[in-house]
């Protein structure tokens, strides 16, 4: 099953990925990422008023110093399932606290999956064992970590970076899961980053904050946020924390690993023939250039355009119209894969013929909305809209 | 072609479509309503910032109180067409007015089709003059209107109410079109009322806005507002203008029929199988209320699932959860087709085959959210999404 694609395991950290029996397909459903020392945690997650379970179980224990594992199961989202739920939640740390020999609250659990059904307790607990019995520091574990948190992907999504900062020689391992209920507003589906640096919990959590605002952020597949949407990112180093210089770096490194994993889920969202980058440049602020790359995003009729090689440049310009931000038609040009089709409020003279087979010919398409209302820019990322979209979600519970 | 859908026609109006050549279809795509005194003129618009130009020429003019008539095309919606678009607005009221004996700027326009192309001026101007040629007070002239203003609807959008208000006996006729580029924020679409009432354009402008706002502002096919939305009511009434109590009981003929059209409207949406209603009840404040109910109209995992039949309930709450209001899940109940799915934050025991059923056996669908957070309600209306409105929206201008 491996392909390679983990090639440096940061220190400190082991993975297992198996089959518990929680989906009904056979495949694997379960799995555990375990730290050998207590480490640094932070995590960032969904801002749904319906949050899982497992999220509020996060949510109260994290940042912290003495962080040991991580539970994760795919094949049900524990969300909406009220106090029952909560309880299944934190007897899932309990379990794999007991085996792993610290308490259930340096344990954390994530699910994802279907809403509105309670875990299968005996199996979540046979396989939380299962798991903790079969974690490895072999890199194909966290592969297979990455792919027992698959729903509807159709393929893992892995992030492995490496760089030299100050002294130390930083592994980052970062893996994540979603291509359907994408439409983060605060984090995102699950995503789960490994290093072996030493960082304070505090600077942890803001740098995870930015990392995931310019990532899992700017990113959408239907524009459904999630309740479930969890990022964690654990540092096993010890000794001196990063500081100053050195913590800029390290930073950077988790924005670069984040994107990364953002536009891996965009380029796997459910039913997608086209990969969409998104940017909105010259703005007065990131919230607004970020509000209309959203919207352009979100926008079905840009989506089914794209999706048919259709170079309708009015279904974009009129989506960043409803946005919310104030401009001039004068004060915007839009070009798609570089032809300008709409220059300073003004249709542009094209050749429908040529951008529509530039646009079919290929997987990414690029999107430049340029205003001239200031320096602020954002780049956002997400797929087109077909009808097997529809055909994957119009039959998924019953 | 005549279906019978006019009863009635107001005093004082004449109306006439006609097949200009404006698309390729060859179907009808231009109308004219026309009065024949001066009469009080009100209009709603899109809030879009990407307007066409007829909207910024309605916007200009109204409320008057000396309106002598509305042309409108369809097949091209004069949007994002800059300096020109505005000129060849102007000049197709000119046309018209000429004709009618009266200013340019006692001409409304209004325009819906493809965003980003020039008016055929040529033929606007000849179907301009062959529409006031055959203005008629017949019934069937009113619905040939109706039909010349449809893009992909399937049928016509017409209501006629009647109502005795003190001494008079008001007739209200409005016609309206859209099946996608649904998602109106201030106003709608295109929809035109006419009505023999005597009202001040003030008050005209107060109930329209009031009843647009109960109406079409509850009311999405995918999200996207449109660039051309615009409802406009005209009253040709003579005489002592509507007073107290009487111009209430105008007001709430005037919400009936705009409620009418906005839910003839979802029920045409492009490829639709269900047309659904949507209660979202016990909130704050209405804004909230129709907050949520809008957000989950608009998720496509919640479209998708019921265009399946399936009972996956988890979406809708989930969708309410991002709608940017607060509450506590212990504070929600669902209810899909009269059947309690989610009963203050904790799944209730279902039969999903049964439901499932009942989602498929008919056209409707009804979901109440039920919150306990104050007295406030929303009832907003949708359809599902499905493969078919894929492939209309994916090929749509090549």
């Amino acid at each position: 099953m491996s392909e390679g694609l983990v090639k440096s395991v940061p220190a400190g950290f082991r993975a297992a990925g198996v089959t518990a029996g929680i989906k009904a397909s056979g495949l694997p459903d379960m799995a555990v990422l375990a730290a050998d020392v207590p480490c640094a945690v932070a995590g960032v997650y969904t801002t749904n008023q319906v949050c899982a379970a497992p999220v509020k179980w996060c949510r109260a224990l994290t940042p912290c110093g003495d962080g040991r594992g991580v539970v994760i199961n795919s094949g049900n989202a524990n969300a909406a399932t009220g106090e029952q739920g909560l309880a299944d939640a934190k007897r899932t740390a309990a379990i794999a606290a007991e085996t792993l020999g610290c308490k259930p609250e340096q344990v954390l659990v994530a699910s994802t999956g279907v809403i509105g059904r309670l875990l299968p307790m005996p199996v979540i607990e046979r396989g939380t064992t299962a798991a903790i019995a079969a974690l490895s520091r072999d890199p194909a574990a966290f592969e297979a970590a990455a792919r027992a948190i698959m729903t509807t992907d159709t393929r893992p999504k892995v992030v492995n970076l490496r760089k030299a900062i100050g002294a130390a020689d930083v592994t980052l391992l970062g893996i994540a899961k979603g291509a359907a209920m994408i439409g983060p507003r605060m984090a995102t589906m699950l995503g789960f980053l490994l290093t072996d640096a030493c960082v304070r919990p505090d600077d942890l959590r803001s740098i995870l904050a930015f990392a995931t605002d310019v990532s899992f952020n700017c990113l959408s597949v239907e524009g459904h946020a999630s309740t479930n949407d969890t990022v964690l990112l654990l540092a096993s180093g010890q000794g001196k924390p990063l500081e100053g210089a050195e913590l800029e770096t390290f930073a950077k490194l988790v924005q670069e690993a984040c994107q990364a994993l953002a536009m891996a889920i965009a380029d796997d969202g459910e039913g997608s023939t086209h990969f969409v980058t998104i940017d909105v440049l010259g703005c007065r602020t990131r919230d607004e250039a970020r509000a209309i790359a959203r919207t352009v995003a979100e926008s079905a009729l840009v989506k089914t355009a794209i999706h048919g090689a259709d170079p309708n440049w009015g279904r974009i310009v009129s989506a960043a119209g409803y946005a919310g931000v104030p401009f001039e038609e004068s004060q915007l040009s839009l070009s798609i894969n570089g032809v300008v089709v709409y220059d300073r409020g003004t249709p542009a003279v094209i050749d429908e013929q040529a951008l529509s087979a530039s646009i079919r010919s290929q997987r990414p398409v690029d999107l430049v909305l340029q205003f001239t209302l200031g320096s602020a820019s954002s780049r956002f990322w997400t797929c087109d809209l077909t009808a097997e979209y529809i055909h994957l979600n119009a039959d998924y519970t019953t």
